[in-house]
């Protein structure tokens, strides 16, 4: 591997009808295709070439960042800038205008990692389908269909949405007090600017999902950690800690990341204390499809009489993330005030985003999907711990769950979570901290592994070998 | 027309599997098929048929928003619920799970009424071409895209925003300074958090788009009102009145909404001012393209030398609305902030859209796109401009403008905006009151319509002829 001169870039051209910064693009392509440069050679710095040629670095980082997408160049940190290792000059990247994948994709397969926290099974996802309800979609787009979508989203998407929270979260919840959101942040914001005030305290689980406390951090909002045990959130310390907290955020399906439930004495003291003070409870549930031990719970929402209860649920676990499509269900008695706030803060979510998941509910492939998922998860889970287990079970001990879609591997001898994680992400393969889910970052060690896109007991062993190797 | 009694929707089986909800939906449906409803039939009210079968409202509102979401049934507001009018049985909407269609289209043709503000020409649209890349991207949607997008935006499309902002408004900007939002109130709400505080006051154009006043109101944000001239916000008198303000929003390409630019001695004012008293300037371009008399003009922002320009721009009048897709170019020295509050408060856009939106511009689809409409634009701008003036010439002067998207009338004889942009909605035709875009609401009455969407001369001088109706 040799470190290429900006020599190797013939001078660009001031009187030309191209941009600087096309030409610049023009000039690495063209030097790559002719084999001046070759893949692994390091290429300047985009601060250092526009020194050398004196153009806005600006210019130059826009050239850089096109031959990137396209596949070309792949940016190193520390180690600089290089002409994409792999890349094959008869493969499509080499021409990228003729390329139907998207720009992006040479590169990231990559950044789904072995392990990776959060997200469903990506390779039983039924593509074909969704490719075909999207493609009609795309293909009906009436003018209608492209002025300012529906702020609080398509009516026949929140109908959908209601349909099935009644049916499958024991939630008897109207359309209209379904908002559709772009993920769990917009949902907890919207939530905080409705209801809340710079100042409120809100109990928060601890450990708890990061982004949280984070956000309402962000919104001077103060984050109480309560504990959680076996029963989930302890709320008879919340209520000794702090009763008149204005707000309480919790995962009753499956904590998050301990993965128990909330038990019913608890949802109960949670509803009363909610009621009694006139406080807020904001439910994530972020995952609560995915129970295998038994069928899954009712959402705690389908016990709330008082209206005290915020629903936040996801499309980012039963179809997938980047389709960034959530939704809150919110009391009744607050409709008003959250139509004001939506209107006030966003334009709605994509029409053509929505208009896709509401065809797949419609006709059937979302029930069926969960169904799929859920048995799937099971097996993977179950998998994934038995080979994670043949080969660490000196090293680490498994909690046994009802649901959820990681595991949480407790670390023995006292082994730093946050070091083995580090080395592990160093290594391409994923993993939490758990440490790093509470705000001092103490408690017990352990790695979040999320267990579903682990195919078989052979993949879990091969990874769990991996990481004997960095213990 | 008759009314319909709850009688003649078959009583409900409690022992059935299926839930209520679905059971009230198709004995509508049935009643419908069967001829027993016909299309006009007024049906009972969610509330009334609730108490009457002794269930839950939300239960039959469920039924009811997927009978009209479907198609079957509309609303009428206090007219109540009626079987809908133009319902042909052996249309796709009898079957709509056979229906390619998008769920909500049979009703949402009725959502773009003529003169609607801050669309663009929805049928010059190349929807063919877009509805190509958009099954193409669909196609080929790899696991690693369907993770959690990136949360700036996709590289790829942060690197076209880039290019294309260089050659096109004369911003030198790196990728990484480019965050891609769902729109303008995104853009405001990440710049509010990221650089302003409760308290902070700023300056804000009077007449101005009302939805920014509103947003940094809920930000607890003082809007500081600046009046606006022939060559736009005079800074000036915002310096009097506001000196310590910490931002001041304007709309320097053309005045939203007056259409007026924002003179050079003026921009250079603006820039002093931020640049010693380190506030900020908020660039909303949101239509700089559409210029007509001359090039357009560049923006504001490619005078920034100092770093305080934060330029809001959006694909909303350039592509069309309801793809939500906007950014925001933030000065290098705020990259770090931004990306804090940004990775805080959201998770990205879908990166369906994305998708699309990149290879649209890598294509070459978008430059020649905002070419043709700029032509567009003009000729329609004077064929509806010629039209309303030939009708309507002795009630209203229309104003002289360079460019933007929608016409200025004023309204002579000191008649009332708010009550004729108000009876014209009745009627169908869209129309705001300029004196609702101050804060109280005073000035001189205008009607501001939107002639993206008026494809001629005759259509201009129809409508012309139904607003004169109404004065």
């Amino acid at each position: 591997m040799s470190i290429v001169r900006s020599a190797s870039i013939s001078p660009l051209d001031p009187a030309s009808a191209e941009p600087y910064y096309r030409q610049i693009y023009e000039r690495v392509r063209g030097a790559i295709a002719s084999g001046v440069l070759r893949p692994g050679d390091r290429i300047p710095s985009a601060r250092g070439l526009a020194t050398e040629l004196g153009l806005a670095r600006g210019t130059v980082e826009t050239a850089y960042s096109l031959l990137s997408a396209e596949g070309y160049i792949q940016a190193r940190g520390q180690a600089g800038t290089v002409v994409a290792p792999g890349l094959d000059l008869r493969s499509p990247v080499a021409e990228p205008r003729r390329d139907s994948r998207t720009p992006t994709d040479s590169f990231r397969a990559d950044s789904v990692l072995p392990f990776q926290m959060g997200l469903p099974a990506l390779d039983a996802f039924p593509r074909k389908i969704w490719a075909r309800l999207g493609a009609r979609s795309i293909r009906a787009l009436q003018p209608s269909g492209m002025a300012h979508p529906a702020v609080f989203g398509m009516p026949a998407l929140r109908a959908e949405i209601a349909a099935y929270l009644q049916v499958s979260r024991g939630i008897d919840c109207s359309p209209s007090q379904i908002f559709v959101t772009s993920g769990y942040r917009h949902t907890l914001h919207l939530i905080c600017h409705a209801l809340l005030q710079a100042g409120d305290g809100v109990w928060v689980e601890t450990p708890g999902f990061p982004p949280t406390r984070e956000l309402l951090g962000h919104m001077d909002i103060a984050a109480i950690a309560v504990p959680v045990d076996r029963e989930g959130m302890v709320v008879s310390e919340a209520i000794e800690r702090a009763p008149g907290a204005r707000a309480a955020v919790v995962t009753p399906a499956h904590q998050s990341p301990l993965c128990v439930s909330l038990s019913l004495p608890r949802r109960l003291a949670l509803l009363d204390w909610a009621a009694s003070n006139h406080a807020w409870i904001i439910e994530d549930d972020y995952d609560g499809e995915y129970r295998y031990v038994s069928r899954p719970l009712p959402a705690l929402k389908s016990l709330d009489r008082d209206g005290r209860v915020l629903y936040a649920g996801t499309f980012s676990k039963v179809l997938f993330p980047s389709l960034r499509l959530a939704y809150l269900v919110v009391p009744e008695a607050q409709i008003d005030r959250f139509e004001q706030i939506a209107l006030a803060f966003a334009g709605g979510s994509p029409e053509l985003t929505q208009t896709i998941v509401t065809a797949f509910i419609k006709e059937g492939h979302f029930a069926r999907h969960i169904q799929r998922m859920r048995k799937l998860y099971a097996e993977r889970r179950e998998a994934t711990a038995a080979g994670l287990e043949s080969v660490l079970g000196d090293h680490l001990r498994i909690d046994a769950q009802p649901g959820g879609m990681h595991l949480i591997l407790r670390l023995l001898d006292g082994r730093s979570d946050r070091q083995l994680a580090a080395r592990m992400r160093v290594e391409g393969l994923y993993a939490e901290a758990l440490t790093n889910w509470t705000p001092d970052r103490d408690g017990a060690p352990a790695l979040l592994l999320n267990f579903t896109n682990i195919d078989s007991l052979a993949t879990a062993e091969k990874l769990a070998k991996r990481i004997l190797n960095l213990i």
